[in-house]
Order: structure tokens, then sequence, then C-alpha cells
């Protein structure tokens, strides 16, 4: 038994059935792709489907620190597939100077979400390509919060894990201050904690210390 | 800089920020408890936290064929909490004939609880509680139908990685379809289909074909 059979034993319950299989087992691929950083315990380099299901946990958890205007249901919708377009266009690390490897992102990104969200019957595509697209542009209160978690999320793992992504990285201060500075954005606590967490990283070497 | 010292800088903005970042950083370990079943790719076993996430998927994209009366928001919660207590109890094996296996699981399921969930503020502490107690108790049409995407999941798994977790633990049909049978409850649609898969992996021998 394999993915095309099941997709095809739906089929005989109906299509739109199928479609939704389809998709369910072609997202699976998200387990595969792997972030920079490591998870708490170091042990290894967290995969894109766990990531998401920690942002999803911290929008549960960070929620009462959002705005009125922030709809945290949708926030949890937002992350959960924000990143399904890593499937084809895999992960590109934020640190990453080059710009162009940020405008081949955009297009393989682009062109990923076509073809997974379009496995879907077209409700479903729509309101997941909607997701995305919100994410993408921040031009909401929730995707702002949205983002500022998962900016917020690599910290506390990074922390956690003893900074192993930041050295291994030779990664500013002035970069991961530039980098999560939206988080100042959804939530003064937040940035006030991010802000923290980068000074005492600077403080103990783990950053290179390029403070004023 | 490791969890400890996270928490630390935390509480220097506040406690109940501490709190916070304290179970972030414990619910980590999900993403080290691994499951029976493997990824579609058949590489390696399923982890917990992905699989979570997987199933908040499901619920959003099997959302249309639920019930009037389920609450699929509180479906996505649900199912991104419930196996929390993992991190402490470990995944207990659905077709793990041993009764007491099972009822341990009880008790140190209960305990995983009382000891995570408390890293929270009360409040966000009382939410979670709830959520996974009406996952436990199955007593609402939402939380049935989170248990039946909760069931199918793992037949899209095995039956999309070539049934290894069925072979190499010699299930039966009956046993497959006997555990498989709240997915009715909670959804016709995904039973049928359900029903197909397991006729097939019996017809393939990928389960002991016991049918009468």
């Amino acid at each position: 038994m394999d993915q095309e059979q099941l997709v095809g034993l739906a089929a005989t319950v109906n299509d739109d059935l199928a479609s939704r299989i389809d998709f369910m087992l072609e997202i699976d691929k998200l387990k595969g792709i792997l972030r920079r950083s490591r998870i708490v315990d170091g042990s290894r380099f967290e995969n894109t489907a766990e990531h998401s299901w920690h942002l999803a946990m911290a929008a549960m958890i960070f929620g009462p620190l959002a705005g009125p205007d922030v709809d945290l249901q949708r926030t949890i919708e937002i992350l959960l597939v924000h990143d399904i377009v890593e499937i084809d266009a895999g992960d590109t690390y934020i640190y990453d100077a080059d710009a162009s490897a940020h405008e081949n992102k955009e297009a393989a990104e682009n062109a990923a979400a076509e073809r997974i969200f379009n496995l879907l019957p077209q409700e479903a595509a729509t309101h997941i390509a909607e997701l995305w697209a919100e994410y993408e542009e921040r031009s909401t209160p929730t995707a702002r919060f949205a983002y500022a978690i998962d900016r917020l999320q690599p910290l506390l793992l990074n922390g956690g894990s003893g900074g192993v992504s930041w050295t291994e990285n030779g990664i500013k201060h002035s970069q991961a201050a530039a980098v999560n500075s939206p988080i100042g954005l959804a939530s003064p606590e937040l940035w006030q904690l991010a802000e923290k967490i980068l000074a005492t990283a600077a403080d103990d070497g783990l950053l290179v210390d390029d403070r004023p």
C-alpha cells in the first residue's frame, strides 16, 4: 500500500475526500524539512512540522499578551499552515545575508503554494492560501502577532540549547536584534524578554558582541 | 544559556511570563517522544509533536465532514494539547493487549497533566486541563471528532508507508477494526474510507486476515 493507492481508495468514496487525503499525505513531508535551530535538548535539528506545532502552542500560551485586535484562533491556523510551502521551497535561514536567496525563496514559495494548496478542493485551498498570504503580508495585527511568535520561538530554542545555532553561524547581536525587532510590534512584553535574551547571549559570547 | 536561565530572564519581566516560558520550553520534550507509526516516507518513527501538528491540520482539512455540533476551533486546540502528557507518561501503543498497561497509563497521564499543565499561570493551566479532559472523556461531539482524527491519521501513515507498523506488530484485521470503529461515531464518510483501507490491508496481507 502507498500514498497513491490510499488516494485511489478515497476516490471510491468520493473525489472531494480523495483530494483531502492527497493533501494530508503530501504535507507529511514537512516532517522531513530541517531548520537551523536545535530542539531544546540540543540533540538534533528541529523539523518544520514540529516547529509549527510548537508555534501553534505558543499562540495559545502567549495569547493573553497579544493586543485586543488579534484573532487568536486565526493566529493558530496561520501558524499551522505558514511553512507548508517549505516542502518544495526548503527552509531559508533568517540570517542568510544573500539577497538573491530571499528573492528566489519568494518565487519558489509561490510556486509551492500553487502546487500544494491546490491539491485540496477549491474552498479549502482558498482558505489555506488566504491564511498563508495574510502571514506573508503581515498586513493585520493577527499576522504580526503570528510573525512575532515565529521569531520568539527560535530565540527560546537557541537560548535553551546553549546558543549553538548562533555560535556556529557567527551571528552578531545587531543581526539578531534586527531580525527579531518585529516581536516589539506585536507585544512589548515579549520584546522586553527577547532583548534580555539577546543581551545575555552577547554577554556570554553566544552572539558576536557588536553593541555600540 | 539553558532552560533555567531563560526562565530566570523571563522572571525579571514578570512571574506570569516566566511561567509561560517554562511551559513552552518543557513541552519541547514532546519532539523526543516516538510513536509506533512511521512517517509516510517510511524513514523513521513519527514523534508526538509532529503528530499533533498533523492532527491539527487534519481537523482543518476534514472539518467539513464533521457534524454541525462540532466546534472545529476547539477540535484544533484539543488536538494540539491532547498528547502533552506523553512527555512523562510515554506513548502507549493502541494495540497493546495488556490491560495493566492501559491502567498504569491512566495514572501516569493524570500525574503528568498535574505536573506539566501547572507550570502555567492558573487560568491557562485550567484551560489546557479542560481541553485534555474533554478529549479523554469523549463526552462531546467535538471530542469524538478529535478522537476520530487521532484514529484516522495513523491509518493514513501506516497505509502510506506500506503497512510496516501493522506487519511488524502482527496486528489483526479485527483488532484494527475495533480500535478504529470510533471514527464511525464522528464521520460516516471517514469510517467508510477507514473500512476500505483495513479491507485492502487484509487483502494484501498487511493485517492478519481474520475476517469472518
